[in-house]
């Protein structure tokens, strides 16, 4: 079965499923609080995606377009995707959910930069990123890993 | 006994310690190919301060000064610290280890960002950190906490 990737609505629906994953932060608490505060209906704009299993989120990330003038990653400069709480829920892993997203990532052509969770570099390496040239001032605490369509390079 | 903050040589040895941490990654491992390199003797310039119990180190973070003009968290807009990579090893938690290297960081009178391991807020809240309004294209999928020294508040 064809696994498909939505754009996830963000409502009180999805918060609640949102609980189930670990990388549970500020920034769904801060999604709940617009909610709450009837600032929104439904976060429309919201950078998440995921997977379903019949009606159930088994599978997530979120992605972000950064501008071309903050790139700090790709030669030549331009607009590149972040990604970021990519996590499948665990008795949903090693079925392709993982990957199935971060292809989806891929097809809208842009470099793409992640900061995944120490110890997950097999997942990454197999899905061609490859790691930086450490830059303190830049990379702070990360491990940034980073995606090259064709013609992009590392910047120097 | 008053436990001693250290500045960090980075050295072999340093470098050998720095593994038994959970979060190592692509810092350590730039550090270890500067070395290996010939490119530096010792990392004097390195961002990492650390408490040795005898001669083993039992607790380190990474310290890093921002520069004012990319200020985005506290009004006045103002230099501050990154603090990255706080960890105690396991036998040693619960003795003020963390706490003693928070409050080192302290001592330099300047605000202080730190983007803490999920389900640690318990830790920050009693060293007052404090949470951030969430903003995605700052904070991306950071939890960001801070600490305001007196005069200092939240830039908005």
């Amino acid at each position: 079965m064809a696994l498909k990737v939505e754009k996830l609505k963000v409502n009180f629906k999805t918060l609640e499923e949102f609980k189930k994953f670990k990388e549970y932060g500020i920034q769904e608490l801060s999604m709940l609080e617009d909610l709450e505060a009837n600032m929104v209906e439904d976060h429309n704009d919201s950078p998440f995606y995921g997977i379903y299993f019949g009606d159930k989120l088994v599978a997530r990330m979120s992605l972000y377009q950064v501008d071309a003038k903050f790139d700090r990653y790709f030669y030549p400069p331009q607009s590149y995707l972040e990604l970021w709480k990519l996590e499948v829920l665990p008795e949903y892993q090693e079925k392709g959910y993982g990957r199935t997203l971060v292809e989806f990532a891929k097809s809208f052509g842009l470099p793409i930069k992640t900061n995944p969770r120490v110890k997950s570099s097999g997942f990454w390496e197999k899905l061609d990123f490859a790691n930086v040239d450490y830059d303190m001032e830049r990379d702070r605490g990360e491990n940034p890993l980073v995606w090259y369509p064709e013609g992009v390079e590392a910047q120097h």
